[in-house]
């Protein structure tokens, strides 16, 4: 179909395995996927046994001769981490070569000197199965929404946070029960901490607000909630109210001001209760979905399996695809394609969190007093916080569970609110505060 | 960003309106939004009032002039319709420009005409529009799934219907009742057919089976039924066994035996019960949805707005950005990137119907005999057909119902286990038979 392309692949583990076994048999693909040769792979051990058939010259121990292949034209990096993966990918740049990367933690802390080389360089960084595994949702907001003004990217993407929550909605199980049974069955790692306190999420929603939004990202600015505290009383009462609770990260523009010379953007990362109808609250168990919002084209949706060696692979290959496609049309033209090259157009700054405005869901702890839920209401009504609901649950001699969502109010509002119902004689504590949609 | 493109525009309507209005306010979008310029607008009446503001000497009534006219590079057919369409859309690429259209009848029915013609021209005919309004699934479709072997593409492609069956269902409003409103609405045109009877959604299975599968589909092959005739009384009982009805286009591949000189397929369109847990059971009122499934990505939707101008121009606007795009990185090359301008590169046939296996559902009225289910049963099982379920609705003196839900059968077998059944002195009539998923 058109030329040859030559693939380097650094690491052979899940991911690189898979993008492998679809490299090796493009039977029934795409048929330029039979125009890939994958003449080159880093592996940590050469004698460990492989599912994939490779010959001991396609083998090697050394990540280096990968970059430095002349018969390579698009290096495959799925070692993840920080280095030497961020060393590997410039190293790959600058020999000419182009990128494609499942690596979320590396480029949504380097993206930006990435992508400043890549375009030095005159060569694509690609990135697809960094967000969502093997969901199309990357391509898509560079390719197919660039007519739009978008206001905002919410979503589901992380597997393993979202398998946890959907089995202590649906079965009642507690979360130390459910992150032991995920880690037997391989949804969880041993050392859970990146996924099950947002900062796989972070990463991923400050790389899709890179690309909806036109402009880097400052990482560590994200606000960044994990569910290791979360409670199953606080999923049953959400249920109860007509809610699922899901890990929820967004996106959203700040204001309406137009073009302006830096777009003030909201991101974040917490638990937050979803109403049962909403289209999020519907995917389950390791399925991811993202939500994009933008002008004219109203609300998309894109979902799938978030995470694995077949989607993830999937999602490398669409990659290396595009590549191949866009230079058999482009040799010798030396030109970038900037849809899919996605330089960014603008600067994009966080706001300050407190500013942000949203619903809460909060739950207390009181001595059953009468006249608490009034005092309660007073107390957010004095800050100008509007309330939606104020139920409550499970009173009886030890007291009760008083739970308040509110309607839209700023962070500092509900700060101030929190704070006075806190020191109330009758109140004995906070027990829960969740975002809410 | 990149050299300035010239678009011409084919109708000014609905979709055309929400065109012209994206690419005369740029701010906030892509930046290569900017590079477009509107330079022609083939219009029917040159002294309708306009929703965008256009200078005579943009507009004119001869859609010849704008597929003549040397400063355009791009053409917008967007005036729907089989001719004279076809003819501006073949004219348009003999004068070696790109096309992009909204237009899923010619496409359907003329795709391989076109195709053909734009191969031989050097140009792309884009037509992210024709299916599922705003979602971006033609272009995830041809350039973001390339590495998986497609088994089958699935989905709610027709928002009319799709309302109709939402308030059906929801409200247990009638057919006819719905209709009458969807049409004041303005959610159904005055003359419903292509919508109701499924053409609508034949003609955009039939499309994203040539993309998934990679060969021209004949379209007047596909098996078609609307919702017209169907009764609310089904849509009541599928609730109560635990299904929504929808109206499912349905393309798939029908073997496993590997590269094949032609590969067969069955498509089809019909009344469909989904398990209300299944991902397209949630798409509801004038949203569409598409469920790809392959190997080794598993499945994947893409929801959104499937009608609408904004959401229709948001996917036009995309397409000619991704020819912008291309266009710059290979300007003077001369080749075209094979993923986007998305050749056939095999042959397909659609299998008789006949062999199809699915499950289905049908509704007998039954003299309430003793014994009758009994008689229902053996008669299906003789004929080795499968049975998940039969219930008993609404038995009284005039008789009563009975619904047979069965396992994956083929059409053939179902078919003459029916004809026995229809013949059984206690069976007064055959009153519903959907597929089912």
């Amino acid at each position: 179909m058109g030329s040859r392309i030559g693939v380097g692949l650094l690491g052979l583990g899940t991911v690189g395995g898979g993008v492998a076994s679809i490299l090796l048999s493009p039977d029934e693909r795409h048929p330029l996927v039979a125009d890939l040769d994958l003449v080159r792979v880093a592996v940590r051990d050469l004698d460990r046994p492989r599912p994939v058939d490779l010959s001991a010259d396609q083998l090697t121990k050394d990540p280096e001769a990968v970059v430095n292949d002349p018969s390579v034209d698009v290096v495959v990096e799925v070692i993840g981490g920080i280095e030497p993966a961020r060393s590997l990918i410039l190293k790959a740049i600058s020999n000419g070569k182009s990128v494609v990367t499942a690596n979320k933690a590396v480029i949504a802390r380097h993206g930006r000197e990435i992508a400043d080389a890549a375009a030095a360089a005159g060569v694509y960084v690609l990135i697809e199965a960094a967000v969502g595994g093997g969901i199309p949702i990357i391509e898509p907001l560079k390719q197919s929404l660039g007519g739009n003004r978008i206001n905002r990217v919410s979503g589901i993407i992380n597997g393993t946070t979202n398998y946890i929550l959907t089995r202590m909605a649906t079965e009642g199980v507690a979360y130390d029960d459910v992150i032991a049974e995920a880690q037997r069955l391989g949804y969880a790692e041993a050392d859970p901490a990146a996924d099950v306190d947002g900062l796989d999420a972070a990463d991923k929603i400050a790389i899709l607000a890179a690309l909806a939004f036109g402009g880097a990202i400052d990482r560590s600015g994200v606000p960044t909630e994990g569910i290791s505290s979360l409670q199953g009383r606080d999923v049953e009462y959400a249920s109860q109210l007509g809610y699922g609770v899901k890990l929820l990260a967004v996106a959203e523009r700040m204001t309406d001001q137009g073009a302006t010379d830096v777009l003030p953007l909201s991101l974040r990362v917490q638990p937050t209760l979803v109403p049962t109808d909403h289209p999020l609250a519907g995917v389950n168990g390791v399925n991811n979905a993202i939500l994009v919002e933008g002008d004219p084209i109203g609300r998309v949706m894109f979902y799938g399996p978030g995470a694995g060696a077949g989607p993830t692979a999937s999602a490398v290959v669409a990659d290396i695809l595009n590549i191949a496609g866009v230079r058999h049309a482009s040799e010798a033209a030396g030109r970038l394609d900037p849809l899919l090259a996605a330089d960014s157009w603008r600067q994009c700054k966080l706001v300050d969190p407190g500013d942000v405005r949203q619903k809460h869901y909060v739950r207390f702890h009181t001595s059953d007093t009468p006249g608490v839920i009034g005092r309660i209401g007073s107390c957010f009504g004095d800050r100008d916080v509007s309330i939606q609901s104020i139920v409550q649950f499970r009173a009886n001699e030890a007291g009760a569970e008083i739970v308040v969502i509110t309607h839209d109010v700023t962070q500092k509002q509900m700060d101030d609110a929190l704070k006075e119902i806190q020191s109330m004689p009758e109140i004995s504590g906070m027990a829960a505060h969740l975002g809410c949609l």
